[in-house]
């Protein structure tokens, strides 16, 4: 997408003199990332976190705008004709499929909530930062974050000037005693933090799982500190079945989480729908209105509604399940498990016999992500060498990581990956590793306290 | 969408203390609107500038779908399958049917940019969304508007805390002088307008068209005073053939424009696709850029990509004529002008008798909207009265005139109703108004110097 300068005449902006948050040096890792991507086709790539294709065959789009407009005639006494039109039309900027999504919500994930209390959204990543902006009134309001972090919410608040405040996060998921320190320096100096977002089911990137205690103590904060939880609930699908813990909304007796969802992994991303649930109350001059509202005003000005057909698409498949996305929240969720476990298999495998000294990996039991911490450095020039001469590509964590740390770790996603690609791909990666630790042997020894 | 506040315990906030943009008075006053026409469901509304749905019946999903697969597998060398996986993927945050946009923009428009100068967006709203973020950097940087000016452009600024610069606008467009003197005064305080927004084919709400002269006025006065100009296109379709005037875009050799379109009203609003086309070069530290990929970065930040369904949609509609929307404009805009006339000449007839004192509209020959001047105050007072007794809605107009004015003036949108609707509402209108210059006539007089 880059242009000779000779090419074109005309105006030439500078992009320091554009918004900063273009300059965000989180995405422009990711842009070296997939620029690296493109120059390396044939690599094995741990990198992208993008859903499996196999459920596409599957999918049947004319299907589920049939079903969806058989659907709205029926509930509303419309004919056919004029249930077609909704597809067509604007409609309203709240959505137009808030029963099903909350009927689904209440029978898949216990969370009990009234159609009203849902905005539909453009994905999760909408809802994200349609709820920021609700929030964040001004720079003495701040937001917390789980750390490392998921680039989504740290570009939304970049692109709204919204300073965020780090939290480390340790086994058992987000210090909960960390963000009440915040909490106090941020009151000591006029400010507060407004909110505090966190993935508590195999965090993108860190692939974290929230304890059950530590997900009840990080709701009491809330209520102590007056601050909400944003809530994101992209991989907690991916939990096998009958270790499932209740999303922090199904806990929040006191409205303190607003909880974003997205039906990209579940059904498929192209249709880009997702939502948030805000049923927390917002009184105004003229009375007491739900914040998901509030959030469709906002959203008047962003994207004015969620493409109708989009919708229909997403909700035609769960009317085809029944009402329910239990069925392929079953087989995706099978699906991501055995390539975690085929991934955690071949990487033991390939290094059964001649390990790479200092390399380590966690065992995640859910989610896309497996961290590997390395005895160097792991930084865009060592991502160049493994592309480069061993064909394998994966993520550097450090860009992730807000309060600095994740210097000696990558990420490996296996979430779009066969089975035959995961055992390539770990087979050059320790290639690479081995190689890596003779060339680098005076190095390539874990360094003290090295933490990913 | 209100609750009353016995019915829910939990967190309880204040709007006041949510962010400002929500506390808007146009938001309200669309609110308003919005709540009189769900409580009379039975009046004529001349309020919403929807487009008239009878292009619908005509619309076939599944073969405009059917129509991009193929294109998509032969253009790029792909089996079936991997095409039609475009549809359920992420893709590209700049979009996926650049290359046809960018054709049929150069066919039907004159626009003549590479595929790359583009990037598709969630609707016209999200590419002005993007553009404001990308251009206004901090509170130095003012955008000024045609006044009265589209709520869509305000209120994205008001979600990012720009302010607005109303310039007033005559029978030929925007004011280019004052916009001039808008410049300096800016200049002398530390500040600078960095860029103009307006609608130059009859824009919503005025209906004024900008005159050929005009707009190269105002192309030389953004070299002179480094603006750039948003130049938004919805309604430009909708002249008679041979009287359409070039758009600011196709004109613009010193790339001064960037152009926002929207697929709403040619082809159908539920897609929600629009797009820019911004091929302002950035300069960036590693090189050369276009805007258009800036913008698709911040993105990435608000909704990550445009649903490529939606995106496919549109472009096997483009498709299945031949790559140009010449025919779709064609019977869409002959649709629109014939609402246009009908409408005149029922206004023409409901007064020719018995004429309301006072009362004087205008004679657009495209867009959807006529304006209408009262001698008495056009609040929401009024629209009470009209909807409740006379059962028929309009669009007061000051709530659009950012500079005070539009006082004394309505809004007629007749884009979406059938001729049976227009005279109804022209009948009703009128009698509404011979009631009220009855009831009112110690007031209901042409007010000194009153302007719309």
């Amino acid at each position: 997408m880059s242009v000779t300068a000779s090419s074109r005449t005309g105006v030439l902006l500078d992009r320091d003199a554009l918004h900063p948050s273009l300059s965000d040096p989180v995405l422009e890792s990711i842009g070296f990332l997939n620029e690296v991507m493109g120059r390396h086709p044939d690599a094995v790539s741990f990198a992208p976190g993008a859903p499996h294709p196999d459920p596409y065959a599957a999918l049947d789009t004319t299907r589920y705008l049939e079903r969806f407009v058989t659907h709205a005639a029926a509930a509303a006494g419309r004919t056919r004709e004029s249930a077609t039109r909704l597809l067509y039309e604007y409609g309203p900027a709240q959505g137009i499929i808030n029963d099903i999504v909350a009927e689904a919500l209440r029978r898949d994930q216990g969370i009990d909530v009234d159609p009203e209390s849902l905005v539909v959204t453009v994905g999760a990543q909408e809802a994200m930062f349609l709820t920021l902006r609700a929030l964040i009134t001004g720079p003495h309001d701040l937001l917390a974050v789980a750390d490392p972090c998921f680039v989504g919410i740290t570009s939304a608040a970049a692109l709204l000037g919204t300073e965020v405040v780090p939290i480390p996060e340790d086994h058992g998921g987000l210090d909960v005693g960390a963000l009440a320190q915040a909490c106090r320096a941020a009151r000591r100096t006029g400010r507060r933090v407004r909110a505090c977002y966190v993935a508590p089911d195999y965090a993108n990137p860190s692939g974290t799982r929230m304890e059950r205690a530590r997900r009840e103590q990080l709701l009491t904060l809330a209520e102590a500190e007056d601050f909400l939880v944003i809530e994101d609930n992209a991989y907690g699908f991916t939990a096998a079945p009958g270790t499932e813990l209740p999303a922090l909304k199904a806990l929040d007796s006191a409205q303190r989480v607003v909880h974003v969802g997205t039906f990209a992994k579940v059904c498929f991303p192209g249709a880009r729908v997702g939502y948030a649930v805000a049923d927390q109350r917002v009184r105004t001059r003229s009375g007491v209105v739900l914040l998901a509202a509030e959030l469709a005003r906002l959203k008047t000005a962003v994207t004015v509604n969620t493409s109708p057909i989009s919708q229909a698409l997403i909700a035609g498949m769960f009317l085809e399940h029944g009402g329910s996305l239990a069925g392929p929240i079953r087989t995706r969720s099978a699906l991501y498990r055995r390539n975690l476990a085929h991934l955690l298999r071949a990487l033991d495998r390939e290094s059964a016999e001649d390990p790479p000294q200092g390399v380590e990996w966690n065992r995640p039991d859910g989610g896309f992500f497996v961290l590997m911490r390395l005895p160097v450095p792991v930084d865009t020039a060592l991502l160049e060498v493994a592309a480069a001469e061993y064909g394998v590509l994966w993520t550097p964590m450090a860009p992730f990581h807000l309060g600095g740390g994740g210097t000696h770790t990558l990420r490996l996603s296996c979430s779009y990956l066969d089975p035959d690609g995961i055992d390539e791909g770990a087979r050059r990666l320790m290639a690479f590793l081995r190689e890596r630790a003779r060339t680098d042997s005076g190095t390539f020894v874990p360094p003290e306290g090295a933490r990913g």
